[in-house]
């Protein structure tokens, strides 16, 4: 049990840490944000195509350098050559009796200027892709995961040579096609469908802002729980003079076609369809029977070629320089490109930073300078696979290893509520800074809402019930920890910066129109977020989170939510084993009662699963002893800081974040994690190997368990203790430094 | 704690409760039941409409006399004169800028020559609904259950002067019209989704099995929850004679116009709803965005008009006399009357009560003879609400209650696993039946494929995992409780007749054609049970059930079952009070706190929810205290049945089962359930008044909670405890009865 005395006082500390904030500075910060000329930067912005490689990427590249500039920024650009495909030639058409093209693009709708200037377009396609050219019988595999490739094998149907067609959801884009690929399919289709992104979520565009029959979702499919950045490039920048992996060696890049759909283009596909009735829960909304198919009634044939040369991209970096700490640098990132035009994504929140540089610009012109230096930087080519700041970072690394205090990035904006993941030891700093930013549309502070939709959220879900636990005890809501999917990844993941990602979400809608041409400025303005509310909110959130960082003499890190955070996580890999073991011995002795055979409908000829791996029993004593270190530490470090910091003199201060700063890097570890992705080298977060976007915390064990790496688990148990006892070792340091 | 002692002797006990079956009866009984004959009698019974006052349901009553007769059996017809309504006029149409007339009628589908035979066949209509022509604006109200309306005040619409359009499922028909109704609506209309009931279930019929899109699902709508039976005759038979209720004072008969109907025509109305988008969890699958409506762009004109005289209905009562206790009675029925051709319902179930009659009257003709006296009986008219097995029940009670030791119930049967509700006192009797009939498609027996099911089921509910959990331990599979939705009902709830519920399910499908035009011989024998092969196997079952009851000189009862079940709801009621306590403490704090006001979207307009009532703390001991006494009472009786049953002379033997029979009735209490509903006396089951088909136990204290009638809840738990202690009192008579 936790020390009462240190608890309270660890408390205190964390009510404490909003103390040193400056409530005049950031007023006249506030009165610089102007929602109405960020919406004005984000149509002209989303006025184009402005994908990679697009004219108008480019201009707006530009466009940013010059305002940073005429801001009082030192801005640059700063270019990389990397691999970046784009479609020479698609094509999807079904076969048999009523043969159908599928149409591939997306018509301009009435109402929406934007979508008419089709110009230079991207079509239906997604990025990393193999090219080919198959023609197979189609098997429909509802959302592609791995339980539907049990379910289908029960069913006594494979997708060896085969087409798979998927839906869009419950899993990465990407992992669809590479779980097809691996099973033997020579191809992959992935739609929407209108069940989960389509007329029975909304009204559909123009008349509300759901996807439209035509509409779909391009993306990446690079494998990036491998390692995200150019594929030819991993772990080293793509510089010019980089040294380059040959493509078709390239481990990241899929070697089938894939293409996304639209759920009017997959209505046709899914009707051909025979064979068996799908699983109830495979059922989507196009009001037809759903069926697996995989005979030769209907087979589709899949054409999609490339053009595989490099391509130069533009990341604008732009620094203003601390006054006091010119090498303690405070990161601050959006990416700048979209799909097609970008407006939600990812211009929502390039227009946000925008607006922080120009008031922070206007502080400085004021007289007032930042204590630390702050490096704001528009990315490039985030769509592909995080290529211009993964290639930045690695590019970077050694000083931002050196020098970055922490990194805060945006992208797409919503309107709602505060939504932050990020790391734990930034979770106090984020509520004390959502404590002074008003909502908008109710006038509370955005913590409060935000607390308030936890406190009567219905949501069963795990999150749901621990963020409604927290909220109705009064603690800070749980940042959710960081997966992938924007361009945090390389500072959190690869060099161990203390990151947040910031938005508001949960009232509007961008996902109806997410990666289709109708992400127009005409759809953000009406559907998410009307009059650019909640992008001013936003402005205030993370520039609040840049000044404090800049300018707070202290560390605004905080240990106490790291320790309970991680004790969370060790509990949850004990669970999982005992689960995952009682799963094996239940089924176990299902099968030897002959209990599947005798519960399958033979009408169906189904047959029994395949057998669990049995689950051995696992020492976690590593990890519970780093972690009871962990806590005593995190305590003892919170309440010395709340206790004695004020008093510290400058230079200690001074050392003391420093000291914060890199102990972050303590969570990363050699070799990091196995099977190729020893680019992520942090032991506490990564994105998950089978959810992409979605993290998994203690990555190296709790993937162990999952994938019945037994070795693994005892391997990475070790590694992981490693780091967080590091991590104390590290707290507790700073306990002496505040000691001396 | 139980002691352990007794516990293995009871153990021991419910193991030897088939230990006195005659095998060699058995065999000979099986060797009759000819699965061709069945479906034969089915193609004849359901080749024309069948429903109440239709001439070939006469001609069915007719044939099942003559058929009683011919096999040796003393048959008679017994008939009542009921009220039961006809339609005169029916009519819904959709008015505004895309008006649309209602189909209302159901059109053969190609090789299904029974559908071809519409002659006198009923149009889409629901019994016991209110005369009325109305206009109104139409609401849709997802399945139009209580959840229902509170999502309907919180987006700020309401139903008053409205026609409401719901879907079916989640509930029993006939409480969405009545809450409807409650509600203020002037109309209601029942669709049947083709997300629950249609395309996305299966193939539509004649593909597959699945509701075509002019399906629709006919039924009564009269207040069972109230009462079954006549409605102008409550607790009473309708004889020619009887007093009735003027049919306006008649509770149980409905004020609004109801109409049943089709996706095909329902997508119409639905299209035209503008308003709110519904909450994601009521889109169906139309393929089309559900809204709210509620406005007066979207009117409805719905009339229905009735022909209201008395009907005769005809049941065919069949006695077999026993040899030994003629004044025994072994109670068996299933009804015959269908909605349209009713193949699956009921008539797969009639012909398994043929086969048996035929089966016994065959042994008969050999020599043996019952030994208690069989009563068969073809219910009329079940399908408008029980109105033949309940007017038989009340003009019989007093015999019934002297003489009854059980009665069986069927009704439509499916294929697959063994499913059976009833009295927990007859659990250990019905798996040592299941133990001894063969699964048609496996060849292990019935109980060993139902465990089967049940330990592999994925199925996350309560009752799913209570029923794996007995399959893992090895325990009997728990029944389910009688609820209501068949001719048990009078038996059980009304008389207190311990009654069981049996049929085959869970593979193949009736359920797209239930209660419509498609229910069919071809539809039946093609999708459901080809070969008839489990309408054979029930007869196996049933009919050793019969037979078993018939002439087992003890009590097949056994009462630990009876006991462990409940403790099992007694339990229950103390987690329902407490769970519904702090549901209202919680969303006491979040609306203090302001917290649903904060986490509404103000673009939505919604308000608050309605406070809940404050649930006060209630003391269970009564029930404890009587729950304590029935599990001494009950482990002392199945005790001393086994260690001295077959050492006992016949006379005390036949005072036993005497004994048994008359202590069910103990669990009748007068004034029966609150609120008009006196008719249902048992306090153990009864069906839900806001669940219909579906049981609740301990019914008077559950949904005194529920309701929130804390006064109730005292009184309820007073007579049920009070029962409680009667039938623990009957053992322990028992008891002393064996100790003589």
């Amino acid at each position: 049990m936790r020390h009462p005395r240190l608890l309270v006082l660890a408390i205190a500390a964390a009510l404490a840490s909003s103390a040193t904030a400056d409530p005049a500075l950031e007023s006249r910060f506030d009165a610089q944000i102007d929602p109405a000329e960020m919406g004005g930067w984000m149509k002209t912005m989303a006025a184009e195509p402005n994908h990679v490689g697009s004219p108008h990427n480019k201009t707006n590249a530009e466009l940013t350098l010059k305002q940073f500039r005429e801001w009082g920024w030192d801005a640059k650009i700063e270019t990389f050559e990397v691999l970046y495909p784009t479609p020479l030639e698609i094509g999807l058409e079904l076969l048999g009796d009523s043969p159908f093209k599928a149409t591939l693009t997306e018509r301009p709708v009435p109402g929406d200027e934007t979508s008419s200037r089709t110009a230079g377009e991207l079509p239906a396609y997604v990025a990393f892709q193999g090219d080919g050219d198959v023609t197979a019988p189609l098997v429909y595999l509802n959302y592609g995961m791995p339980d539907d490739y049990k379910a289908l094998e029960r069913m006594g149907v494979d997708v060896k040579g085969k087409i798979v067609i998927a839906r869009y959801g419950q899993g990465w884009r990407g992992l669809k096609p590479q779980l097809a690929q691996e099973h033997g399919a020579v191809g992959c289709i992935i739609y929407s469908d209108p069940r989960d992104d389509g007329y029975a979520v909304n009204g559909t565009y123009p008349d509300g802002p759901a996807r439209p029959e035509q509409g779909f979702q391009r993306g990446s499919v690079a494998m990036m729980p491998t390692f995200p950045g150019d594929p030819l490039t991993p772990g080293v920048a793509a510089t010019a003079s980089a040294k380059r992996l040959p493509r078709e060696k390239a481990p990241t890049i899929l070697k089938i076609p894939v293409l996304p759909i639209s759920y009017g283009d997959a209505k046709h596909f899914l009707a051909a369809l025979g064979g068996h009735v799908t699983p109830p829960e495979w059922q989507g909304g196009l009001g037809i029977t759903y069926r697996v198919g995989g005979s030769e009634d209907a087979r589709a044939h899949l054409k999609v070629k490339s053009e595989w040369s490099l391509k130069t991209i533009h990341n604008v970096v732009a620094t203003l320089k601390g006054a006091e700490h010119p090498d303690q640098w405070v990161l601050r990132g959006n990416h700048r490109d979209g799909w097609v035009f970008g407006a939600s994504d990812p211009l929502s929140g390039h227009i946000v930073m925008m607006a922080e540089a120009k008031a922070i610009g206007a502080l400085a012109k004021t007289g007032w300078k930042p204590a630390r230096t702050l490096v704001y930087l528009s990315w490039d080519a985030e769509e592909p696979m995080l290529l211009g700041s993964t290639e930045w970072a690695e590019q970077h690394a050694k000083e931002l290893q050196q020098k970055a205090v922490a990194y805060v990035n945006t992208d797409g904006n919503g309107r709602g509520f505060l939504e932050v993941a990020g790391s734990h030891s930034l979770q106090s700093f984020v509520r004390a800074v959502a404590r002074d930013v008003k909502d908008p549309q109710t006038g509370v502070s955005v913590d409060e809402r935000a607390r308030a939709a936890a406190l009567v959220s219905a949501d069963p879900s795990p999150r749901a019930r621990q963020l409604a636990k927290a909220a109705a005890e009064g603690k800070d809501l749980p940042l959710d920890p960081l997966g992938s999917g924007s361009d945090f990844s390389s500072f959190v993941h690869h060099l161990g910066i203390a990151s947040l990602n910031v938005s508001f979400g949960g009232e509007g809608e961008s996902g109806g129109v997410y990666h289709s041409a109708y992400d127009t400025w005409e759809h953000h303005s009406r559907f998410v977020d009307p009059g650019f509310a909640y992008a001013g909110a936003l402005a205030k959130t993370t520039g609040r989170m840049v000044l404090r960082l800049a300018d707070e003499d202290l560390p605004v890190m905080r240990y106490t939510p790291v320790a309970d955070t991680v004790a969370e996580y060790v509990d949850e890999l004990q669970k999982l084993a005992d689960t995952k073991r009682e799963a094996q011995q239940q089924q176990a002795k299902a099968i030897a009662a002959g209990a599947y055979r005798l519960a399958d409908d033979p009408t169906l000829s189904r047959g029994e699963p395949t057998p669990l791996k049995p689950v051995p029993y696992f020492s976690f004593a590593p990890l519970q002893n780093a972690l009871q270190r962990l806590k005593t530490s995190a305590a003892a470090y919170d309440a010395a800081l709340a206790a004695k910091g004020a008093a510290l003199p400058a230079s200690t201060r001074a050392e003391l974040v420093a000291l914060a700063a890199r102990n972050e890097q303590t969570l990363l570890q050699e070799p990091g994690l196995p099977g190729g992705r020893g680019w992520y080298l942090n032991m506490l977060y990564a994105p998950g190997r089978l959810t992409g976007y979605g993290a998994k915390t203690l990555p190296g064990v709790r993937e162990a368990i999952e994938d019945e790496r037994w070795a693994d688990v005892e391997t990475y148990t070790a590694l992981s203790a490693r780091a967080l006892e590091m991590y104390a070792r590290g707290l507790e340091e700073g306990v002496r430094v505040m000691g001396r």
